[in-house]
């Protein structure tokens, strides 16, 4: 008799967010003339620039060629965009990572959830609390995470490391050793950063007891100050504990494309045994390449001209999150991240939990953000609004925010 | 310390076609001139048909301007598509299927070894021998199989139900009963097809005993036989014991866009639990949905036009077939399939070994194929080749054959 995985049963309630768009979906079907306005979920509302654009019409004609037509790709990514990715995103940054250490795939939601599977369900993970939930699910997914305990909304077997106000929410280095740590910088949710030095302390707390790092830089684009690192691979030693993560969602608008890419330095190692090599195991045996016409839309995000573009896009949404930022801050608002990354984390005013807030927020306000506590029990009373509206949205949801 | 997913040791080799494809690079690399042919993995060749490329560039503006740009797809995509999929391809031919059991998704083999993720990893697996490597190894890397015996080139714990020439390659119900049973008709890799009243006698074995099939129907569009089931839906009570997988790269020469889907039937049970609620939190938790340029493309498949034009390519195709087929027969091989799927099938002449005769026909007609044996030992003395060239080359290649 078949059988489902009963580690699905361990999950609570649905996804996240979409317990979010069933809440909206309702609030909209008893109130059909509101005016909702989404700062929720993380997406982007920019149309693609036209760099991309243009590659993505150039390489469309080329699929109508029996010519130029190209089949499936290759396993690991077409060749012009892994040089292109190491050059730009690594060796400009002084990061020694070569072309055939990145595996393109269609995005780095997938490639985050997806990488657990090589490693052992032995294994223990560690993650920030409050954390973007994919880490987590896709772990107890797999068994890993053992049962969850409702009272502290926590999985027996995973290490919660907090962020909060008081660590400026940068958890500090866990003292029960982790084998599998995911960070996320800058950070989703609370559009936090860490510096070098903080970043170099992993790395070396990850070489010194054998853990791996899962490092989630999906986020990096929207560093705008120095001395935070885009790649972990800036720091002394990541190429021997680290994996890294990027997304091509935020940086230019794919969300709706999806692309992305992971790094694996081919010296990395867990437990004696290579890991480069069962990720491409992986890749050849449970994915099938991203689309070649979306691998030439990466390509474009790369030139000149593409770099130009995205930068005046990435640019409009940091503007979106200084008015949220600045307009929550003279509500009277307790607010973070939105400097280097496109989120702002809120305190909830008069200690409503983050679920009453969203309510309030939704009712009163007409406005769409996403609870803390979706994220992980120390994002209680916090809520994460996002800079991907139009301006002319952001501007209206901040100016009704205030005069709640 | 981290340690690996050791069940990724237990994989003899690396992927079929990844070991193909190094053995033709190096034959290429000692004779630069050779003039090679492939007719091994199979990968279409003739470009995007008309109505795909306009639906294409069409979805690419919309992707470039802001009030049509869209980011995110619905977590299991979107509804102009999966509602046309329901109409032509399940109630056209009078399958009982609804719009919101069908999961957009990109690809037929993503799909295929990610769906063992929501059942146990004590669920016992059929498969068909030889086989889509696909299925078995997603199952080892999850822990389901048991160790590899080399000897007898299985894994212990696995099912292995022989396609021979005796049972015209379609297996006999297995004895030991299996909790799932992966089938594929037309079959990859012997292009054989089972009749309606076949695959019955599957789906009341599967509803008497519990057990789930996983009904892998990539290759339906090359069906040209009457009484040769389309989708296992065709099939009494399917509806309780079966999930089917449906794919656009050979329908539509999608391989390089991905692109395809999986229907889970709401009231599909496995040890009576729902399994449509654990895949679509898999696909929100894992995956992130299928672009929507590539999604648009897909409707166009559906359109009069569309249809119109595919046709004509899997005719163009299925001609090809017919070359290989009578010209092999000919020549006095002992071939079948061919007629309602794109793979010809053949025996090995004077008892060679199927990497044998591989590397006699690299050498000796510079004609590239697939190994029998690299689909399971049953496979062993016979070869694939593939419909997916172009005409003159297939034209070619079979004249180079009949010449050794």
């Amino acid at each position: 008799m078949s059988k489902i995985n009963t580690n699905y049963q361990k999950l609570p309630g649905s996804y996240l967010f979409s317990t979010i768009a069933k809440k909206v979906r309702e609030y909209k079907e008893e109130n059909p003339d509101a005016d909702i306005i989404r700062l929720g979920i993380g997406d982007v509302t920019r149309p693609l620039v036209p760099a991309v654009i243009e590659a993505l019409h150039k390489a469309t004609d080329e699929m109508g060629q029996e010519d130029t037509f190209r089949g499936y790709a290759p396993d690991l990514g077409y060749d012009f965009l892994r040089n292109i990715i190491a050059e730009k995103d690594f060796k400009a940054r002084g990061c020694d990572i070569s072309p055939d250490e990145i595996f393109v795939s269609d995005g780095a939601k997938c490639d985050c959830s997806n990488i657990q599977e090589i490693f052992s369900t032995d294994n223990k993970i560690a993650v920030c609390d409050p954390v973007y939930p994919v880490y987590v699910d896709s772990n107890v997914m797999a068994g890993r995470t053992g049962e969850y305990d409702a009272a502290s909304e926590r999985f027996k077997d995973v290490i919660y490391m907090p962020c909060t106000s008081a660590n400026g929410f940068v958890p500090e280095l866990p003292k029960e050793v982790p084998d599998l740590i995911y960070l996320c910088f800058p950070n989703n949710p609370t559009g936090a950063v860490i510096s070098k030095p903080e970043l170099q302390k992993w790395v070396d707390y990850a070489n010194e007891h054998d853990s791996i790092i899962l490092y989630d830089a999906a986020y990096e684009a929207f560093i705008s100050e120095e001395n935070v690192p885009h790649s972990i691979y800036e720091c002394d030693g990541a190429r021997d504990c680290a994996i890294e993560f990027r997304s091509f969602s935020k940086t230019a608008g794919f969300t709706g494309l999806r692309l992305g890419y992971t790094v694996i330095p081919k010296e990395l190692t867990a437990g004696g045994e290579n890991l480069w090599p069962l990720w491409a195991r992986r890749h050849g045996t449970k994915y099938n390449g991203a689309p070649y016409i979306v691998q030439r839309a990466g390509e474009a995000v790369y030139s000149d001209e593409g770099r130009a573009q995205i930068k005046e896009v990435i640019a409009y949404y940091m503007g979106n999150a200084k008015v949220i930022l600045d307009g929550l801050k003279e509500a009277g608002f307790e607010v973070s991240g939105g400097v280097n990354a496109p989120y702002i984390w809120l305190k909830t005013p008069d200690d409503m939990t983050s679920w009453e807030f969203f309510d309030h927020l939704l009712k009163e306000a007409n406005v769409v953000g996403t609870p803390g506590s979706g994220f992980g029990p120390s994002g209680e009373h916090f809520f994460r609004l996002t800079a991907f509206g139009s301006r002319e949205n952001t501007l209206r949801a901040v100016e009704r925010i205030r005069k709640l």
